[in-house]
């Protein structure tokens, strides 16, 4: 329930068009829904824009069914993120239609369109082995209503190959740079570009890349202005940040 | 063995009750008991006031049931943590009423009632992930003969919910804060109640979260005061510290 | 030379209102400036948006003096961050209009009157020791033409604060939330506003701290989505990030 | 102003013995005053117990003064940490009776009596050089409305001396121990009291000991329970932890 | 081959007990015997006192077998640590009278008597869990001629048992003190012996122990004198150093 | 395809032996060929004198199958890195002549014969375990022509059998040095011989190596001077910079 | 006072020689001196065969003044480690003879004449910045009455160096090994003598030496046998265990 | 003296135009000559091709003016690096020639003439407060008898800078890259040039950056073949290692 709804709601209050009884069933639940294990926050799109996000990773595929399970109650769309396939078997007993991407690990239910703005978002990976993070990044934005371009394994080992993309990256209105290794990627894109730029580091490496610390200190580093930098292999974060900043 | 009950024996030797004899044969283990692979503490209920308890990670299925077998012939509550499935079942075996709980993963068994205070300890997570490392604690704080009222999901991606139970906690005499990722529940808990806060940090999250790290250094470093922090998934430190508290 | 700038002289040759001799003259300096231990980027306005910003800190006071020189032959706001008072006062020598935040360590000389959007940048901190990082930020947007609000010392330690300022922050178009210790503040904004955080960790703190460590990883953890990170004290870097997005 | 003074101060008003105006003007700075670079928490002692306490470290001597200017308006004792010489100086200039711990760098003001409870804390440090860190905990406690005994250099290098002092550790409702190096003492303590053990890891030793990671590593991992952690030379955050449990 | 065979060797040489063709033949593999993946250092009992001990981690089960093969042309005693079973199945095939311990994970054959010094060296442990390092430990010391006590389970949470035993620890001429968590162990044992004590961390623990990195550190900054440590996890490295002490 | 090759077709069209359209044909896919997951950049030989390596891991085997199916293609030599026996088998099916060495994980592949130099590499190991790092280099040195000499086990701890060879260590133009544990023979070497040497670090060895990060440390801050360093287990690395000076 | 010096006296009280009060006046001190900021461990030469000595970092000059003036009732040896010139200045005029050893910054006190034994130690360096620490070692085996070689500048980058000085160092009861950036001294001397090897790791060095971690963690992962490691700088604890090998 | 002029003398002495005494006398300190605190490698260039350098840091001023004395007997060219101004004005009063280079700490000393290679050295920095390492390489690849161009200030943010300088640096034999915060140049260069790239990390930069982290490994992790790299800001090794490859 996002704002626009709730003023409807109560409205119809006022005028009479819903019994306070009614009222009282439809918002019981709006701060929180207590699941005992988990307590469902409805009252995020309202406060900050957008439906609470599963986060799968350590929950039982039952508690994330159950989860589901109450959110499908509402006419929300609903991502679940680090979901294992036993997950997805498990939700579709309860939702035939959701769908699951077996390199980003999320699952998606779409319940209402949201109309995307004009503008897109740039997806960009360094190499191949940063695909799975950047489809997260990528999904995330999609199922919050975003155009989404994809450029990957343009990283700077081979430059021309960004160069070659370089004017459906500018075009973008955020970009998110997905780079594992030494994650220089970011900071010549944060230099070729007037546009914010989220730079996501990636466990991709070995040896002294310490399950992507070196991307993300890189990253951190960067000498180029408009990088900023979310946690390690964390594409939903990316993704959520850039529609963030495509919506504003 | 507590110091109530070694009072009474030496009492019953010096009138007579008992003869030495019998009493060296009942106090012949008291300092501790060789078993050769461990020597059990018995001592340690006079000195700290608790039972020793069971660390039963890194040692053989062998071992612990050894352990426990020695321990049974005393009076005591008995509490096992980091215990595999296995290992309950092999106390099984010699101790039919032995409670295994699968997601803390702890053994209990109950010999003795141990009256509990009034006052209680409010164990609280910040997630749904959190929820074994909290078990741990509120199984630890229960066997050891406390109230414990659990507060899950209250994390400050949504804070409202945490408001919503803010008097139960403020009620509490010591509040156990379990959190993963950047810990910040600890930091707020701990600038809204006037009790001591045992902050655990979990090593739920990924990338730079490293193994618990992050929630770790954020929970000493609480700009909020009287929050003391104990180590990384260390559910059972923390109900213990929070059960001596309480007991005060 | 910004785009609108470039166009301007183009057209002006191709209508023969500026010579071919005139125009090479112009632009010569248009990819970059060599001065030997510097290569100044005049290119990058067109490129990216904004001038080249100088990081003072490991040049000596003759080549920040000379850069600026150099620049001051340009239209266009200069701003250099991490000066010492000394580096100030040798560009007055030959800027007398040049001003210098003491607290911040910023250069700041304004040539032309950029016209600021309706929106504005929330700057926040949680305690009045990271004032000096918050300012760095505040000042790098004023200077590249936004509106700022300071809403200073509202960390979680009484989160009341927060709560009596939170229209304020929620208001703004990009919220910068810069916090030492264990940094808890941006999880806590970024689950209360719907606009995208760009937080700071700040190196105020001692102990595990860890010179801003602590606040480092917290933020990249942080439960809340909507928030990404600059590095340790780079306020520069936050400012930067705020203004791209306002100007969006 | 605690819980008792407020309600005080509401019946009054509720009787007519204090004017509506009179009750705004006394109440009106209640949640916090602005200062505009610190928002001083006075609702602080309603909600947590205690006054607020001044970490002087990264402030300004004015900011300084300009905080203990405000708080002294108030009828609280008053406590800085981490303050300088020059700071002392500055507040003795409003304030004559300010009292400055060389060692512990504390500023203490005290302007109404706190009754101790009859039970006492003890602060054990493990050597000489930790002696600066303990008597901040101690201050700490002293000011809060304890008392204290201070039981110093009992290190494990030469365990007797611990021996010779337990029985005065034992008898304290709550210890701090204060170690650097490789902080055996807090195992040592634990294993042999049944009182809550606050440890503080302190930045004493070289090499490998690396600004007190070593004794906080060590003390996060003791083998004793009823063992939890403050920062690193955390002095204050033991005190007053100890100073809560003490008046439980 | 030791000095002394070799002298014996030389000697028959020099008077033509031995042809120099047969000497040739004996002395031949003397400073390295090639095997293309080794180099077999047979020189190494003259230069240092032992021969060499084959480390069998990250190598192959046929390298382990074909090594050990080579090694049973010489008249030596052989060790191989951190082997598999599936290593210790390999090696039975070629030498049946071979030894292996699961729980330290040694391979030992003995080929030849060696007379142990009437001193002897106490393998002393904190927990249970240190046992498998501290048996590498003794079964090193063991068969490099050494007599070993072994004291296990004494750790500091439970003092008195360590004192139960302190004087069959004072007795011996080289103490080996084996724990994890927080190592503090070896500190206490330190200041109660006068003979040198080899410390010797372990990865037991969880959370902030970081694979024994709190042992190690806790150990190498002990505020006792007379410790020195060895790798995390070294238990063989410990028994060398305390048979080289041993036998001075 | 190299630059000799690629001036001879631009000579054809100049001299119409080849026509424009089959011009276009023969160079469509230079700067790099599409295949969505991948962009294979064609043009690197032309730029750095080598074809594209593909860096196996984190890459499906469908991938890897792909890209090495389009590289047939070219007149090339392939060669994949950390590749699995699974990818080994499906290039096998469209490539029967495709190699894999089981220790180094490599896929080679030749296509033409490269003429190796006169002068040859070294590869040198401390030990058996780090031979599967040291074939990674030698393979890689070897496809891309030159002729390499395998120095392996030659370890400080009897480094005798070091000097044995290090006449054939000191012929060589380039020494790549592989050693794990504490990573001295890279110092040692360094001091002996005046060609470049090119240090690996490893990641065997256990407890305080930190998977690999003492040997490389201790290889940064080698004492000796001509010692430069790559990745930890970066066998392909070393041995490809070896290649590069091997044929200035 | 000494095990003899104590059995001594007692005898003197059994025989009447010394009287009750005489011995209570001379043995009232033994377990521990109390300063009040310290206690001194006279017990400690009974209990582990040498004196405290006095650790004065962290200490002011006032304590340490004091703690050697008690010292200086008693007939030992005195030796105060990491002393500045300020303190020398001060025991100066309470006690002419104090010697200062501005390198090594070590106070010693030379009060009773301790026989060597035959055997010596050998302290080596890898170069000649870490002769400080180096001499720290030696002078605390000497005034622990050791003869000691010093073997300075013998470092692996030209190893003919301590070719030539070999035979001296192999002929030491116990060697220590003092080396800073990569620290392979250790290993190679280890690899190469049949003694004890204490391996000191300094901080000398720059970069990723990282305040001696590079040094210390090669020396934890020696591939010699033989090797145990003290702190880094820690001249002092390899010069005492030294001395207990040596005089075992 | 070089392998060249050692043959000659040994012809001599061959030849009788040297008598056995003379010889003697200039040969005598051909290993190593004994300063006490310092073994000076006299046996160097012969061994690998240049005379020791004098690393200045952690030596007396005395200590550097005595070795210096002695190498100025010897017919060579001397570098002392990490030297300060103090040490400068020592030697000047033994060696009136000496030139010291404020920027690089570098002392330099010619005493002959070395013919350069046709061939040159790159070296490149990111930015300009890079140029002290930067100098520190170029001064030691111009005593050591190479030709440098310098590159400096091309870093990734204005990476248009590079390109136009693109063919100067693909003209080297062997390329040096200085760059600090993220380190990318080091990539984006050797994806560019098909020569050895020598990266060198600074220290350049702040907050995370932790002392030239972030950089090292950037360039450890560099997703571009023909990169090696060496300590962080260790200028001196990287000129070292391209003379080396230059001259080859």
């Amino acid at each position: 329930m996002n704002t626009e709804e709730l003023k409807e709601i109560l409205s119809k209050i006022s005028s009479g068009d819903i019994s306070v009884e009614e009222g009282t069933e439809i918002l019981r639940d709006l701060p929180f829904k207590e699941l005992g294990y988990a307590k469902i926050d409805n009252h995020r799109e309202v406060r900050v824009g957008y439906p609470e996000v599963i986060y799968c990773e350590g929950k039982t595929v039952e508690q994330v069914k159950g989860i589901i399970e109450f959110m499908l109650t509402k006419n929300n769309n609903i991502l679940g993120t680090r979901a294992s396939e036993e997950m997805y078997e498990a939700v579709k007993t309860i939702c035939p239609e959701v769908e699951y991407n077996k390199l980003a690990r999320t699952l998606t239910i779409r319940k209402k369109e949201i109309k995307a703005p004009e503008t897109y978002i740039a997806v960009v990976t360094a190499g191949t082995s940063d695909i799975p993070v950047a489809e997260e990044a990528a999904i995330t934005a999609e199922i919050l209503g975003n155009r989404v371009e994809r450029i990957f394994d343009v990283g700077v080992a081979g430059i021309h190959r960004l160069f070659n993309r370089i004017d459906l990256i500018r075009g973008a209105r955020a970009v998110v740079v997905v780079a594992g290794m030494e994650g220089a990627l970011a900071s010549v894109v944060g230099g070729l570009v007037d546009k914010p730029v989220i730079a996501v580091p990636t466990s991709i490496g070995y040896g002294a890349n310490f399950g992507g610390l070196s991307a993300l200190l890189a990253m951190l580093n960067s000498c180029a202005s408009g990088v900023s930098v979310v946690n390690i292999d964390n594409g939903f974060g990316a993704g959520y940040m850039a529609s963030m900043i495509n919506k504003l």
